[in-house]
């Protein structure tokens, strides 16, 4: 997703009578977008982590802010009795709201662990950190894309994209300790890659809640809690 | 919190006409209070921690079917275009349902890792564990407690205690890596022991969530985000 490209998207199927919100949380989905993507580049040694560790905490204050203020337009839209359809948009629009900032809360959680491990990983370790990266960025990009166009069958693909990510997260896990136990000065390293992992793998979390949002707004269909999580 | 105490009470400050929301609600608050109990009494040495972990599990089930049923029910209350007040009070019911449900998901995790620490650790480490559980426990009575009788000061109470919680996980997070670091057959305990104290840390943080929507439907005073989270 692309900023350009959403404009002219009815976001959540919000129609221009609440251009406001739309407006709002397009920025915000934004943001978050870019958050998500900072957070991985800090993984594809560019010596410009200082940088993009800023960046995402510049972003984080931005979608804080926003948080509140989606919240009070909501409220704000609620309160001019809408019409049932819109109300079931108004209802996810804000449930995304929370999905976007706890998002954009996890990125902050990866940049502030990656400097105990930048140059300390081996390229095993590297490699599956970017893999999960790779894997959480296109969710993000598919979950606001799917938000954007309603498109249901995007939405489901981010659904099944997540066990993927939950695998990668259970491998980083066991080669962690598997680390740690053959070398024991590796343990607060192989800690630190669990959690980021973990941090990832909750950015995956995120962006399965946004895709069952699209999903339950387009079909009325609420498919929370299948899996039993 | 009992339930008996609630019921008496104005949940929210939700009226007699939204006494389905508020009768779930307080369902809801109950068996997440017990989800959070039981997680901190496998701590507690008792050797019953088969059926504890088994009815965690129970209750989780019952609270994520009551999710669903919650977020419904405000969407049918929300299409009766409620007054102002009531809507804030709507709002914050659909934010605590979420909390509620995220607490439930965290005791969960407790539960699914507990055996590996079953019988491990050692007397420092289950100390330590059991003063994380003793606070969330107590933070999540007094959050419930609060949103039952709008109780401000017992809310910014909630708040206060949550900086302790983050401390103890802290000195958990340091006190593992040094036992890893003197004895890495124990990475996968270190491991696990600091997983669970990330776990009642942010049962703390949906606490804390709570007790900043009681402050803000009882005074409309917004205050999230106030510490840069």
């Amino acid at each position: 997703m692309s900023q350009v490209d959403m404009v002219n998207k009815e976001f959540l199927g919000l129609g221009p009578e609440v251009s406001g919100l739309k407006k709002k949380l397009l920025e915000t989905a934004g943001l978050v977008e870019k958050s998500v993507r900072l957070s991985g580049d800090l993984f594809l040694g560019k010596s410009v982590s200082e940088g993009l560790i800023k960046e995402i905490f510049q972003i984080e204050a931005l979608v804080n802010s926003a948080h509140k203020d989606i919240d009070q337009e909501c409220m704000r839209i609620l309160a001019m009795a809408p019409v049932a359809s819109d109300l079931r948009k108004i209802m996810a629009a804000l449930k995304v709201n929370g999905d976007l900032e706890r998002i954009s809360d996890q990125s902050v959680n990866v940049a502030q662990n990656y400097d105990k491990l930048d140059g300390h990983m081996n390229a095993s370790q590297a490699f599956q950190i970017r893999k999960m990266s790779e894997i959480t960025n296109l969710m993000i990009c598919s979950a606001l894309d799917a938000l954007g166009s309603g498109d249901v069958d995007k939405a489901k693909k981010v659904i099944e994209m997540d066990d993927s990510l939950d695998t990668l997260n259970s491998q980083a896990f066991r080669n962690a300790i598997d680390g740690i136990k053959e070398d024991s000065s590796q343990a607060e390293l192989g800690i630190t890659l669990i959690l980021i992992a973990r941090n990832f793998e909750r950015i995956g979390d995120h962006a399965t809640n946004i895709s069952e949002e699209v999903i339950f707004t387009t079909t009325g269909e609420d498919i929370r809690h299948a899996g039993g999580n």
